[in-house]
């Protein structure tokens, strides 16, 4: 068969409305009660480009109160915004609504650009209108353009098919009525209650008054007859918004009393925040907002998701965990960010690149504010620090720049409650605690009340212990030993206190090789469990007849198979390896050794072991009531 | 001024393809490499459609190998989705690429829906196609239809803008080539390893075999010399799918090897599942599946994200958080259903009425399989009990149908390992645990190792204590009692044995009332804490001297306040309230009342209430190494 002949043809890609308009009413926003979001923000808007427009000198009338008004009718099943703004003529309904993504915003900006900040009247005017629909069968708006002459204004109506009408119309007032026909599915949204808490929630600090409905408040009138003042009950109308919120304020111009104060607006029920950050950037992104640093209570995974997500004061979420680096999640606050995209999921949010600024530019603010914290009253930092040690070491762990800063305001906090920086602690601890090696190790509690014993031991050997028990601090030893040269963390309790710091002394056994042997064989009776190793040590005679560890390798081996760490599961299913130090100098091994009869050494053994089990919490169940049995015969 | 006559207009909401374009591109799909998906899953559509159209006798050519092929030009900067399906022609090409949202697949399967099954050919036609833009700034399309001569084919191509151009070419093969030139910055995906791993997310399961490059294998090649098999290395396609998985296929074809075999396939490094359910549902919802219990570790939270989300055996996602029920999502598996929407986020999600269906139905599966379980092997099913009982109580506590079916398989396991249905419990403890007022009193230990000689103490009076020490335990616990009538439960260390279970009887005290004055004031004097209440009880002579309780009722505010339970906050602020009862009838009152000497009568009482802190496990810190101390010199 010939070849075709070639046959070329250029062509336009059109959009099908009738089969895009489901999916835009249906995707673009998942929650229904968005619809009042966007069409308050269209109003407030609109509002805007007017104060503009009189600002520069092209409107040139009386602007009057500029409300945003929000009513509704249950009766009439219809809600509607309206707004004393520029209006539209029935030509720019016909331009900026029937097109849809026409976005009419942009050409404002684009015509106004050079005459002030432009960026706030941005709106999002296109598709936010048609969520309208989500809620409502049909949709009015009447509307009367600042341009317009008196009462005349056009009527557009729509039932959400493609198909609309308009209509010309008066109209008293200069503005905008948007009205909605609620349907059948979306009567919730009749409801005084609910209305005002969807307001409450995403325009609670839109920057012009939103005005829904009315309220009764007890004003003074006069006084009575001995003097006193009166009252009487009035009507007033119930404003939602402050359309001024602290964070678009200058810095300059605000007190510690007013931080405070929006704290408490914000989070009614909390303490005091410890102190906070204003960010105000405005290249190359856009970023507001002020971040507190609350009190933190041991329950670490409670208090997330309470910074509020803003763009140009119109509330977006309270999920920012994108946005905000993982370890400042638990700050609260309010960001403002026209430049974090919007109804896009955390994928992508994740590399979007101005969110990767926004989200550094977070993290060298706060790094900052502790480090000017430390700088300017250090002990002021240290009362402080039980409540932000959290933050910084979840820094330190999870971001590398953030290290570099915080590791000369990082502070060690010991069991005598006293704070030394790394290098401080370096210098106090090196001299009597560097090992033959040269490493200098740093010895730590996770838990001061269960392993009190092992820190009076290493007191005795004027050994200092540092309180590291926190949630995270497992993950911080890890960083701070990949990071601080030839320096070993080691739990108090993983090896009796001579051992701990192996600087090549050797204590004298007063016991024969062969005593070792038998006391050795007493105990390993005793015990009668092979996962719990037995050896003679050498100790002082003041210090404790038996000690029990675990080795630091193998607890931390342990510790990772529980959190599920990579490839040592098998670990998990090993069982706990215990070394059992007995201690030869002590006066109970001359005791054993003289007892008569296996049993009565065996008892002698046993009560020393049980004593040791109990310093490291190993004594259960039916062993422990059976220690506390012998026990209270002993005292009774 | 004279109203404005009025003016009617009607027309058509237009959509800017322009302005839309980037919209659908950028906001379609957050992840990038979504597109293969789109393009594969288009590929295996075309070729369904063919097959379908040869079964019905539409198509009678020879349909030889119908394979999708992926291929990559590192240097030309392409990738390339090959099918050998339908195909298009120009016109087909015009009208279902260049009209976006048309929907070709909707009408596909309108013009053939009585001529069988068509759910399984409806494609995402239409939008997904356009996904390509979001990595390549050129796209072209070589297609020759099954319906066009001999080589006569149809050429498109876009650069992104809305302008195309299609030209007529030649194509050896039927069907579709789709052309992607990828731009600079995604150039990520020309990577081998990269597209593989892609295709191994998306389309394991596609039901059209999908090539992709070439591998390597190992083949037998005759005999050597000594009769033994030589082997010779031979390029064999690489085909990334499985075009037939377990669950697409009938469960009465499979058996239980199938199913550990597919689990395998899942899950390399898991143990066996426990057992698992098969869902295959047509109407009212479309679902097929299969679902494994898996055997549960003690790390409740590690295991999420494990169930696998397909429509119509596509790889959609693995978050299923809100398809599966909260407390079903430690499963394992695999669920495939067309029917629920996609691209949408999590609130929508909740309120989809499919989605609803379908998370009741697996419920109900769930609940049927466990009863079938319980009642076919009673002692098989309490072998399984510790694996599965966190999934049933997470049931009982957040779903009150599954609660239904559930009360009659839900387990008590007691301390000695002994398992109970909730009404052969009643039965059992009845008649000894029933107190005064008629409320059966059930004794739980949420610590075996910790409460023993609690324990030992309900034990003594014949009380069973069952074993509630799971995470979800104190949730179950708040659930049962709403659910159980005159059934309450008490943690075995709430109380002294004697008043775990208030039967009104009363054992007399061999105190008088004045000794009992002096002993008190003995022990308070001791305890020197305001926080622990000294009370004097006639117990046994054999219980222990002192023990230490906190109420149930003031544990459990407690533990609310801890987990931060609504209104209960100022409880975490309160002490910790103790009850300390001293047993006037133990031999050590006499001694102490004997005593001589007000130091003597203290040191006896402090021994005796810091045994009763030991067993619990109060005795920490300071007060645990003194009590060391003081035994090992009682010892040695």
């Amino acid at each position: 068969m010939a070849e075709t002949a070639e046959v070329r043809e250029k062509g336009t890609i059109s959009i099908h409305t009738e089969n895009i308009f489901p999916i835009i009413k249906k995707f673009l926003y998942s929650d229904h009660e968005i619809f009042l979001r966007e069409l308050v923000s269209n109003a407030v808007d609109a509002t805007q480009k007017l104060k503009k427009l009189s600002s520069i000198g092209e409107f040139n009338g009386d602007l009057g109160e500029l409300r945003v008004e929000v009513s509704f009718d249950k009766d009439k099943k219809t809600i509607t915004v309206s707004d004393r703004g520029i209006g539209m003529t029935g030509d720019e309904i016909k331009k900026y609504i029937n097109q849809i993504a026409f976005s009419g915003a942009a050409e404002f900006v684009e015509k106004f650009k050079d005459k002030g900040d432009a960026k706030d009247i941005i709106g999002k005017f296109g598709l936010g209108f048609y969520s309208a629909f989500m809620v409502a069968d049909k949709v009015e708006i009447v509307s009367r353009s600042f341009k317009a002459a008196e009462n005349e204004a056009a009527r557009w109506e729509c039932d959400g098919s493609t198909e609309f009408e308009l209509t010309s119309t008066t109209k008293k007032d200069r503005g905008s009525d948007v009205i909605l026909y609620i349907n059948s599915e979306s009567e919730e949204f009749l409801d005084e209650w609910r209305l005002k808490s969807i307001l409450e929630k995403y325009c609670k600090f839109l920057p012009v008054e939103i005005k829904f409905g009315t309220k009764e408040e007890s004003v003074e009138d006069g006084t009575d007859e001995e003097g006193k003042p009166k009252f009487k009950s009035v009507t007033v109308d119930q404003i939602i918004n402050n359309p001024a919120p602290l964070w678009a304020k200058s810095p300059s111009e605000l007190k510690d009393e007013d931080y405070l104060k929006f704290y408490k607006e914000l989070y009614p029920f909390s303490e005091e925040p410890l102190f906070w950050i204003h960010l105000n950037v405005d290249y190359p992104f856009n970023l507001t907002g002020v971040l507190y640093f609350p009190k933190v209570k041991n329950d670490f995974e409670l208090q997330r998701n309470k910074i509020q997500l803003y763009s140009r004061q119109v509330f977006i979420t309270d999920e920012v965990k994108d946005v905000v680096p993982d370890f400042l999640m638990l700050l609260h606050g309010v960001l403002d960010s026209p430049d974090i995209p919007l109804n896009v999921s955390r994928s992508y949010l994740q590399s979007d690149a101005n969110v990767k600024k926004i989200s550094q530019h977070i993290t060298k603010k706060v790094g900052d504010k502790l480090q000017e914290l430390f700088k300017k009253d250090r002990a002021d930092f240290e009362k402080k620090w039980d409540d932000i040690n959290i933050f910084v070491k979840y820094g330190i762990i999870s971001d590398e720049k953030f290290y570099e800063k915080a590791k000369d305001f990082t502070l060690f906090k010991n069991v005598d409650k006293q704070y030394f920086t790394f290098e401080e602690y370096k210098e106090k601890v090196k001299p009597n605690q560097t090992d033959k090696d040269g490493n200098i190790i740093y010895i730590y509690t996770s838990d001061p009340g269960k392993q009190d014993s092992f820190i009076q031991g290493a007191k005795n050997k004027a050994y200092d212990v540092i309180l590291l028990d926190g949630v995270l601090d497992s993950h911080f030893i890890n960083t701070l030993e990949q990071k601080l040269e030839k320096t070993q963390l080691k739990r108090v309790d993983s090896e009796t206190a001579d051992k701990l710091i192996d600087k090549g002394e050797k204590i004298e056994s007063v016991l024969s090789t062969e005593e070792q042997e038998q006391i050795k064989g007493v105990f390993e009776k005793a015990i009668n469990n092979k996962n719990f190793s037995v050896a003679i040590e050498p100790m002082s005679p003041n210090d404790l007849p038996v000690v029990v560890t675990m080795s630091e390798f193998m607890r931390r081996m342990k510790d990772m198979a529980k959190t599920g760490g990579g490839g040592y599961a098998f670990m998990g299913a090993m069982p706990d390896n215990y070394n059992v130090a007995i201690n030869g100098n002590h006066a109970i091994t001359q005791k054993i050794l003289k007892a008569e009869g296996d049993e009565a050494k065996a008892k002698l053994a046993k009560q020393a072991y049980d004593l040791a089990l109990l310093s490291q919490n190993l004594l259960t169940g039916a062993d422990l009531t059976n220690f506390i049995k012998r026990s209270v015969e002993l005292v009774s």
